[in-house]
């Protein structure tokens, strides 16, 4: 079981536990249980680059996600959307072993288009942020 | 082991073999043997989304991996290279069990800033393109 | 005289003065005159597309030019910054005529890499997001 | 006249002659009279940033327009399309009075999305490419 490599995360985390067979490969990512727009994880074995850092496909990964999901839970009912566009900045390192927390921002779930974004800040800085467009389908 | 879930992957291509975790993780790369900017892989089980389509993320995390390889294997020596901005545009959707090529674009290795791009064609079409700035280092 | 075709601005703001042959070329906007992360320009005749709402490449050349001199003017001394990449999303139109609002953010100006981003408000809703990767030189 | 400060466009291209009240206010843009995937302009004093170089800015607001108009163009009848996202990277630069050819690459016009890209080449070099994702409407 990956996730018991990594300690206990920050209190009000919960598992990640939407359906996502790439995160549960990964293994490690966590809800904030009150918050939607809240997630983090621990940069373990499974997610550095050969370097020993976070690596930079498994931020685009979550950010892809975590964005995805909270737009579409973001209206009632939820919207089924597809992303178009994933882009990610990458403007600090990550160490493994760091809990990383990812704030989402929903900038617009539309008829033809949403948009949202994710911040995400590793021992207090900012290393980098994600952008995902998605069609509603 | 993951990678046995799969069928063999076409002629002249072998597993990854450059250090890396993440695709470790995820299981069933490959390079060509003999062309360095070309790669692929099988949509396998950890690669899908909860529709059971290859998932955006992977296709960053690959799009990182390979065109940051091809970059740095392009100069002699090889260059260190972090990524900086990764940006993807998905086209089209591959299914479960498709094989995926992908072919690189080395756009530039400068001193300050190397960029490359990748294009994604599963069954016969462009599934999406991946495009990535590094800084050497 | 081209800035005459258009109201003057809210209070507050005044003419961009920095060196910009395209700006000038384009005429009619503004900086706040207080705070340097808020630039702003009417959607006049010479901004607008075919159909007659502000032009996608204007707001990308708006971008660039307030990202750019924000992060370079948030050093001291100011930081000689080239635009390596510029991502513009677009998730809302503005009509001739109207004022627009751009609110600028400071992502970080490093040794190697400033990063930074802008916030488009027209008529009280967001119509655009612009972000920018630039070298320091 | 604006037009009328740079030489003549090499052989074969005509001036832009397609609405554009932005291109109207820069001046001076071509397009290749019997190839609609070519475009091109001279970098002349209303297109350079204030060290005299061309303006990121306006590589965008070309890039919009050229892939815009060409996606637009290669269905029956035309497709109206509005740019949702607008991405360039600039890897080289181009000085006051040089030519620069534009090649565009029509990726995709789908039903509910269509891609493109535009690749700038001056002086034998490239100095960059912008890639356009659009909305039919």
């Amino acid at each position: 079981m990956r996730q018991g490599a990594s300690p206990p995360p920050p209190i009000g985390y919960v598992p990640w536990d939407r359906p996502s067979p790439v995160l549960d490969a990964l293994g490690g990512f966590f809800r904030h249980d009150s918050d939607p727009l809240q997630i983090g994880f621990y940069v373990d074995q499974h997610k550095v680059n050969a370097r020993g850092f976070l690596h930079a496909g498994v931020l685009a990964t979550v950010a892809d996600v975590a964005i995805g999901h909270a737009l579409a839970e973001s209206t009632d009912p939820p919207t089924n959307l597809v992303t178009i566009n994933l882009s990610c900045d990458y403007t600090g390192v990550a160490e493994a072993g760091t809990w990383v927390d990812g704030t989402i921002e929903v900038g617009r779930v539309g008829r033809r288009l949403a948009v949202g974004t994710i911040t995400f800040v590793a021992a207090g800085r900012s290393i980098g942020t994600g952008r995902g467009l998605f069609l509603p389908v």
